[in-house]
């Protein structure tokens, strides 16, 4: 089962390209890997710590005579970039993301890709608040949840070589449509990371921030906020392209907060303990 | 400096209280330790773990006789207990509490408590979702920020009593007016508290919840819930107690998503940036 692949092109080698280079070359997936990127330094460290075999800056070039082309750049430019090397990839030419954002992305890639050009929707739920090659690890992975996202147009064989691509290297598959995909990561990743960055800006935007604040943030603080830290240019992104789930669930959230805030201002003793409560029993299901 | 009381009674045996109790016999700062609560099995417990010398459910006998009484309950629970012990504290006895809310809290003991008890405010920033004595720890203060919250009727001997023994469990000490105290946990852990608990509402609350949503959770959501998880009474009680802070803070926390919905929805690509990367340089701070 060892080098599936001739060579693999990963387009954008920063936490999750680079560990996904690592780990295909830990387990003797692929003959040959070539990251493309537009930062030679980042381009050259990916190479040193051992994610490529080797680099270019031409994305052209990188593609040709590719087996499998990852991108693992921010969700917006996935579909640009696609469409401007379509004419580069070779037939049956498989390709496939690790965005956070699915249904607009794929529904554009699909509008224009030919036929004999596959790709897989993917999305491993292996990131953090770190990003960069320097964060990239070999088994980054291992015992992670990876979601495929197929949709009726997705050619199989591709699918099933997407597929056993995530579990050589460690990662627990999880089938959903694009819409489901979405509609999930609005509720369980993209919310809770709004609510985080608005958390922070409203604490830090206040006059009697600095020093007395900081030095009595506590742990809660400290995780609730730590998503906060994420890239912003990634972030964006994932905000833009998931827009219609994540407004709705910012309305759904607004519903649930001022509904607390009325038990507080209207000091609802029993209404506010069940809300409390609730809150208890779904978070220790996790 | 050993045994620098005779007797302490401490009034609710749980995660603080009762690491307290086992600090303070570690050090040996005091040759008893009175536990006093409501429940039999966990004052048993208590002892057991070594965090009492004996315990009783008589909080009246309890107390008797003690050079300091830490309360360790519920936030509202405070002045209730102090007020109804009064009569039985010895004269110059030293009353210290670790709840989360001061403002109100000290301005009601203050308001009954005779000039020849003395009360100190305090709040040691190590609680967790882990409520209960099976959590205690005998260096669960160790590096950890105590605040005092003395007041102009504040007695110094008093003062200097409790943040000698804070000291020597091992806690870096800062001191706060109460009303500064609370503006500022109700910045750093009341409001990301209660969006913790909207957060896990919202969606445990969604019609797509459960096994899906929760096998889709990713690292990002279990921080940024973690502390929804922590003890009802507790919370319901400093949600009222800080009330007009915290509904202050829920205001001014509306205006920041309010302003990143906005951002969203008319995809205003470079406000929406800009707010994302201020939260990260901020959050990069603590």
């Amino acid at each position: 089962m060892r080098n599936k692949f001739a060579k693999i092109s990963i387009i954008g080698v920063g936490l999750i390209g680079g560990s996904l280079g690592m780990s295909l070359k830990k387990e003797r997936l692929v003959a040959e890997i070539v990251g493309i990127g537009r930062d030679e330094e980042k381009l050259k460290q990916a190479k040193k710590l051992g994610a490529l075999d080797r680099w270019t800056l031409d994305f052209k070039k990188g593609v040709q005579n590719a087996d499998l082309v990852i991108l693992a750049t921010p969700v917006r430019t996935i579909p640009q970039i696609i469409r401007r090397l379509t004419p580069y990839f070779k037939e049956k030419c498989i390709i496939s993301d690790v965005g956070s954002v699915k249904f607009s992305v794929i529904q554009a890639i699909e509008s224009f890709l030919p036929k004999n050009i596959y790709f897989v929707g993917g999305h491993p739920i292996a990131g953090s608040e770190q990003a960069g090659i320097q964060f990239a690890q070999e088994d980054l992975f291992k015992n992670r949840v990876c979601v495929l996202t197929p949709t009726q147009n997705t050619n199989q064989e591709a699918l099933a070589q997407i597929k056993s691509m995530w579990e050589e290297v460690g990662a627990s598959l999880v089938m959903l449509s694009p819409e489901e995909h979405d509609t999930i990561m609005g509720a369980v990743s993209h919310l809770p990371h709004l609510v985080a960055v608005s958390l922070v800006n409203t604490v830090g935007a206040s006059p009697k921030s600095g020093k007395k604040f900081l030095s009595s943030v506590g742990s809660g603080f400290k995780d609730t906020t730590r998503i906060a830290a994420s890239s912003p240019i990634l972030w964006r992104d994932i905000f833009l392209e998931n827009k219609e789930v994540i407004l709705k669930m910012i309305d759904k959230f607004k519903i649930t907060l001022e509904n607390l805030r009325e038990f507080i201002a209207c000091e609802e003793d029993n209404k506010l303990f069940r809300e409390l409560k609730k809150a208890k029993d779904l978070r220790n299901k996790i």
